[in-house]
């Protein structure tokens, strides 16, 4: 028995999320029927993590236990040959017995990109948020440094039922324009949910405007969720990596 | 009566091309339902040429007549607001009268997008093709020199039934990399039908290794279609601006 660990790259346009569920095409059914093809097994990937419908990885990661004996890169490339278009193995490596993608996580970098281009872009619109305001990068980035450290992010979580904290560090928050797209960069050691496309949706208010970047500070002492900006939709978010 | 000149960009994978025809969903048809919406007028725009089934725009230009008094960024906005997510109205502006989107047109740029990473990009797939051979750029700018100038390219069109010459000129045709990604932009003062992706076939292979680029000269002198590489696939190509 091997242990195998997977950096799978998906579109989730199509997508219910990551996670198997009665209705809709999970990530995680649609790569657990591809692992049955190759190998005959009957198995659930385990994913870092859930995402959301909607939600694009470039490097999600996740793990299974296998009897086949394939080579890693065979393996990758049978895989590949049964998954759809819209999902991809970037990597296939062995693990060492007992890793698991969840809890060895030390930590996750995401990407949520917004468009303010005053013409939409056809070509992005899967993956961008079309904003109609135009955003001041430079007040995001002022607000974005807030959030950097260790803080109780209660006030970016759309549900919180039954974990034992809410406090998690940020390593990096950031953003950076190249034309019209700004992409925020948000890395740390774990994230409640929903919590990248709060701080997006915030973050938002202030880029147009609405809100002074001491808002961001005034929101995370508070710790309401009404307090906070929106949830920015899902086709802007990326799941870029995952750290162990 | 008012001649409008508008520029449209489209993602061309789930349409038949631009021109309206009995089977299949063209972008003509789209942006003339969208023209009867906002004028109440029928009318079919007049495109500077066909793009086929799969074939994107960043910059397609079209042209058509309207008793409309709207002003052109209203007329914009409200075309807009009536096309899908997949095409969009960059710019509207009145044209001079006998303004003719097509006649008019002095020259086009395309670009052709090869990818040849060893992983497959789940993001960019209906936007580039995926070769699965490394590419040398350097070799296919060698042979992509071979093709400016006026020359006839009879052996890069797929048909060339009724047409008095098959001559044209190109200005520019090179190759840079980015990553994975090769882009081929040929700018000229006019295409064959299937011109652009005929060469791109065939730059692909000189950029693997199967054809020296003087071959690419020698096609060009034989004036045979069957001598030159394939037609590579629509969804790489776009028509990037045309120049009047």
């Amino acid at each position: 028995m091997r242990t195998i660990k997977m950096v799978v790259q998906y579109d989730g346009t199509s997508f219910a999320g990551w996670q198997i569920q009665p209705n809709g095409r999970s990530i995680q059914a649609v790569l657990s029927d591809a692992i049955r093809e190759v190998t005959g097994e009957e198995v659930n990937p385990t994913g870092s993590g859930r995402t959301d419908a909607g939600v694009h990885a470039l490097g999600q990661v996740c793990h299974f236990r296998t009897e086949s004996r394939l080579s890693t890169e065979s393996l990758r490339r049978a895989l590949n040959a049964n998954l759809p278009e819209s999902i991809v193995a970037r990597s296939v490596e062995d693990a060492p017995d007992g890793f698991h993608a969840q809890r060895d996580a030390k930590g996750k970098l995401y990407r949520y990109i917004f468009y303010d281009g005053s013409v939409a872009d056809v070509f992005m619109r899967r993956y961008v948020w079309q904003v109609h305001h135009r955003l001041d990068e430079a007040v995001m980035n002022a607000a974005a440094r807030r959030l950097v450290g260790t803080h109780d992010f209660r006030c970016f979580a759309s549900k919180w039922p039954n974990r034992a904290t809410s406090v998690r560090t940020i390593w990096e928050c950031g953003l950076t324009r190249q034309g019209d797209f700004v992409t925020l960069s948000v890395a740390g050691n774990g994230f409640l949910y929903n919590m990248v496309r709060a701080i997006a949706g915030t973050l938002y208010e202030v880029g147009r405007g609405k809100w002074p970047p001491e808002r961001v500070g005034e929101i995370l002492e508070g710790g309401e969720r009404k307090s906070a900006g929106p949830t920015a939709p899902a086709q802007g978010l990326f799941l870029v990596e995952v750290r162990y």
